[in-house]
């Protein structure tokens, strides 16, 4: 075949030809497939859409077939077909194509497991791992810091080099839609790279974060109060760079998951009331991808001790 | 009309008409919608089906009049429909009629908050709350324990006093499908209310139920392993006796969140490493429904100071 210009997206679609399911999430009605489209291999990422309002209102003449499952007393169980609609799709459809082998990774299921982050586990393995990370990964971190980039995004900025930190929106929030407020906080200090290096001194820090959030993004977004405001760290971060997540109480992400978020309330309860050098302390047990390169160091260099098990 | 037995739910849906939307949630594709049918009032709770396995193999025949949103390189956004098929349904509905206000406020809406429960805060507010709870509303708890009731759903049983505890599947468990793997841990001490309760004395029961969850649970459910266990503890708790949710690390329930679960691994290392009265000293922060009972006697009793603010 000669050279000619790459299929479109339709044609992509239309000429899409199956090979296997590389994840599927019955919660969010969500799926990714592998296939090829005009012998280049295509992903192509699947979602439900949610139900619209008008959709609701019109329920009644747009529900098909019927059938009851079960029922008991006031209550049934019944599967149905809505009727699609031009102005209703059933379908969001994301197509990559030709996909790489680092897109099929990324939609692939990954499995994941519990490790337990021992302070010894820390020193030893963790603190190697992150001193070894490419500085240049997190240059954009710095060009944010520096106004360099993103300034016009920038909802709030305190220039203080011990306290200070800059609120900007997080690139999963669409920036309207205060339902789902999704912030980061970046901190200016560069030497704290995670909840483990957190001690007291960084008390004036965190608290200035605290309330500084708690006051302006209200002032900002006066549909969201402070007491529906949740500010929390992960552990592990997706980089090493103290960063502070600033999301809406009704907004339901995995990344709030027990083990990998900390509240900012705990953390400064745990530094402040109960040890100074609580983080340094702490066992700190947490999900990691098998597949990721962290998760390749502990178990290369820590053995099964690391995977959450039995211990007697 | 004369007295008649009640309509059939095929008869309730068929004949349902449209009066507001109690509740929606994009990320599940889920809405409650209020109605009338019969002139009783019904509650309709619809959700999308997850995609099916056979559905995505036939995608490239079942896609109908797709269009394109926005593309950009190698990525592309469109919409299309799925085609009904007798076999593969889009709507799963749960209906309840009549429907009570109970059940309204049930699907309907929640506003919730953060709260700051201090010590002083649970002496002086929650532990009276958590003591005036009626008895008889764990009964069905007794019930377990004794072996009076649910005996055939066991999976595990350890009957000493001090360490022992029964395990079951969860009412939300289907008891198949290990990937939403979901047991539920009771321990025998009757005198453990919750976290907020827990010292130094309990480490034996809580290592007990850690370190036999971790082999049993593997023991029974071969596809699951002890690093892809997920236990926590709920505070506060649906209800005031100590137990312990166990799930598949790969099922993510909202009831995970930070704030409202504790990973029993943390509650053993505060307790046994960092202080023995750990959780007699903390401020916990959780998020409470505006119309459950513990949060109106919080805001009579505590005032607004319970509500998560700046502290400046």
């Amino acid at each position: 075949m000669a050279t000619s210009s790459p299929p479109s997206p339709l044609q992509v679609l239309a000429e899409f030809s199956f090979e296997r399911i590389l994840s599927q999430d019955a919660r969010s009605k969500t799926a990714a497939i592998l296939g090829s489209s005009n012998k280049v291999p295509t992903i192509l990422h699947l979602e439900r859409l949610p139900l619209d309002g008008i959709e609701l209102a019109a329920v009644s003449s747009r529900l098909e077939g019927p059938r009851l499952t079960d029922s008991n007393d006031i209550y049934a169980w019944l599967l149905a077909d809505l009727v699609p609609s031009p102005t209703h799709p059933s379908l969001k459809i994301y197509s990559i194509s030709p996909a790489t082998e680092a897109h099929i990774k990324k939609y692939s299921t990954q499995k994941r497991a519990l490790v337990r982050e021992t302070p010894e586990v820390y020193a030893r393995i963790v603190d190697p791992f992150v001193r070894g990370q490419d500085p240049g990964r997190i240059q954009w971190v710095y060009n944010i810091l520096m106004g360099k980039k993103e300034v016009d995004r920038v909802v709030f900025k305190d220039g203080d080099e011990v306290k200070g930190f800059v609120l900007l929106p997080d690139s999963k929030w669409d920036g309207k839609n205060v339902e789902t407020l999704y912030l980061q906080t970046i901190v200016n200090d560069r030497s704290i790279r995670s909840l483990r290096d957190l001690r007291a001194k960084h008390l004036p820090l965190l608290k200035n974060i605290r309330d500084k959030i708690l006051t302006v993004v209200p002032s900002k977004f006066p549909d969201v109060s402070a007491h529906e405001l949740r500010l929390y760290i992960h552990y592990q971060p997706s980089y090493y760079h103290l960063h502070v997540h600033v999301t809406n109480l009704s907004f339901e992400s995995p990344g709030q998951q027990v083990g990998q978020a900390h509240l900012l309330d705990d953390v400064i309860d745990n530094i402040e009331v109960i040890d100074r050098d609580y983080y340094a302390k702490r066992t700190l047990v947490y999900a990691l991808g098998t597949e990721s390169p962290l998760f390749g160091r502990l178990v290369a260099e820590g053995g099964e001790g690391v995977l959450c098990a039995a211990s007697g």
